[in-house]
């Protein structure tokens, strides 16, 4: 699995690409405000073995979203790129693709011709793209992509386009011992392929979508072969069943950017003291997209009621993060 | 889920109810002989930096299974006599277990009347007193009756029960870095009630048996509900997947006592790089129990098979051990 080079790494797990955080300033790409005081203050309180807020290190569980909230989900969410980037790959071993429905319309007109709320088409792919393979192979296939795909409209590796300031953020809650989950409704093996290298964050604290899993002996080589079955969709309702399930803790730190994250944000609010909600607004058009409510793709709209209604915290993109992505383009 | 106090508590926890380990012999109660030796020559290695067999601090990954290897498992699973003594509490609740297979037989005879090979009755109570309720709900009733039941054998606190080597063995893994997983076919929340008081292993790090659980707004106070259908049953080849699905590493390191364990086991063996097999055999019938090839419950044949032609380390519990459980009662 670690054969392959990625283009970005985390500055902990490499060479810094980008400013460290100081102890003066643990969150440099983030703009001075309201928001990261309130970041700043929730760690420091829950941190402070006097305070009425402190909050023992077993529990200091922080569950972040991935698309939208650590790194960009448009035109498409990434995993979808890379389903289609793998059946034009694998195109000449499939025949019969080319008369399949998505798979069709994919490889005679590119991305664009397959429509973004074609959920069974892009379903079909997904899961041709994902299942009936082990995990280690289907591992190696991610990170071979990882290595050489770029985006279609910044063409930059998909792992330079993390958000520089969620990468100090998660450097900071590990400083001070907080465990950061990944909470997405992604599918768990494809983030765990990077995740470690890029985010800090081991494939045991990536909670995501999941297909069912068979144990195949192989003639004394046991692999673990991925079935076309689903065994969890980890959006909505899933995400706080899919923590109870892999942590069995309730987390004191949630981060989504979207309806699907409201039930993860509800379950973190509804426990008892203290707790952060964060939302991510992708307010800049410019640096990075400009979405809500109407969005296909990381649509906030009833999240976004319920966080000004609790007062929880919005991130604003233009507004409070000094730069999006790691190195300086962008600027 | 804290403020019930269990009975006994890992001295890593809590006071020290036992001797504790010294730098010159992190595992006082493990007799000196081969199978010490082995242990000890295997963290040695894996956590020399000089070493060719050094493993970095994130891939020393151990996997125990519970019943049989971290406490005992006669005359029955501990956690089917929780379910036993839930019928009985409960029973005035529900006029109509009176007349339901299994529970009819457990309410007028008693343990004995139950047949321990009856799978549908057994796993009728275990359905009935196991779901249908929150998380938070279940949690409670399994450290409640932790606090009072006692063993129909040794009447001590099950939690007494647990293995002193083994305690011994987790803390000495975790001093050097590893990290400590429970893989159980016992039901996963049944042990997160205890497993962090007392092994010192958090809900995280526990995978065992699941069932379903479904996220329930409940008027603005959210709860999971777990349902009666099974998710994902963790035994034999169950065990390497759900090592997959909740780690995605594999072990350097797996323990177990029974041909429940042996996929487990041979899914780290296959690993590259140094690996240790260990296998618990229960040949102390003065001090525990005496069982192996015939036993219905922790039945070991296969496996001391494989462990005996492949240089597993068996671990004679009469042989290896200078005491079972804590305290002094057994010696």
């Amino acid at each position: 699995m670690k054969h392959i080079q990625l283009p970005f790494k985390n500055p902990e797990q490499s060479d810094p690409l980008v400013r460290q955080p100081s102890p003066n300033d643990p969150l440099p790409s983030w703009r001075d405000g309201a928001t990261k005081q309130a970041i700043i203050a929730f760690v420091e309180s829950v941190t402070d073995s006097t305070s009425k807020d402190y909050v023992p290190v077993s529990e200091r569980i922080a569950t972040l979203d991935n698309d939208g909230t650590l790194w960009s989900e448009k035109p498409l969410y990434f995993q979808v790129l890379f389903a289609f980037d793998e059946v034009k790959r694998r195109a000449s071993d499939h025949p019969d693709w080319k008369d399949r429905h998505g798979f069709k319309e994919l490889l005679e007109g590119g991305i664009d011709a397959v429509k973004e709320n074609d959920h069974e088409g892009i379903m079909a792919i997904v899961e041709a793209t994902h299942t009936g393979i082990s995990t280690d192979q289907f591992t190696a296939n991610v990170r071979a992509w990882l290595a050489t795909a770029r985006h279609p409209g910044t063409h930059r590796p998909y792992t330079e386009m993390v958000f520089q300031p969620m990468l100090e953020l998660l450097n900071y809650l590990r400083a001070n011992d907080f465990q950061t989950y990944i909470v997405s409704g992604g599918e768990v093996t494809f983030m765990r392929a990077w995740s470690e290298d890029v985010y800090g964050i081991g494939p045991e604290q990536v909670i995501g979508t999941t297909f069912i899993n068979r144990y195949h002996d192989n003639n004394g080589e046991p692999e673990i072969v991925r079935t076309v079955i689903m065994a969890h969709h980890n959006d909505g309702p899933g995400k706080p069943v899919g923590i109870e399930s892999i942590i069995g803790r309730r987390p004191i730190m949630a981060i989504g950017n979207g309806d699907g994250d409201l039930e993860m944000l509800q379950w973190t609010a509804a426990g008892e003291g203290p707790r952060f909600m964060g939302v991510i607004h992708h307010t800049d058009a410019k640096r990075e997209w400009a979405y809500d409510r109407k969005a296909l793709i990381g649509k906030l709209d009833e999240t976004l009621d319920e966080a000004i209604a609790n007062n929880w915290t919005v991130v604003d993109m233009q507004r409070d993060w000094a730069r999006i992505y790691p190195e300086n383009s962008d600027k």
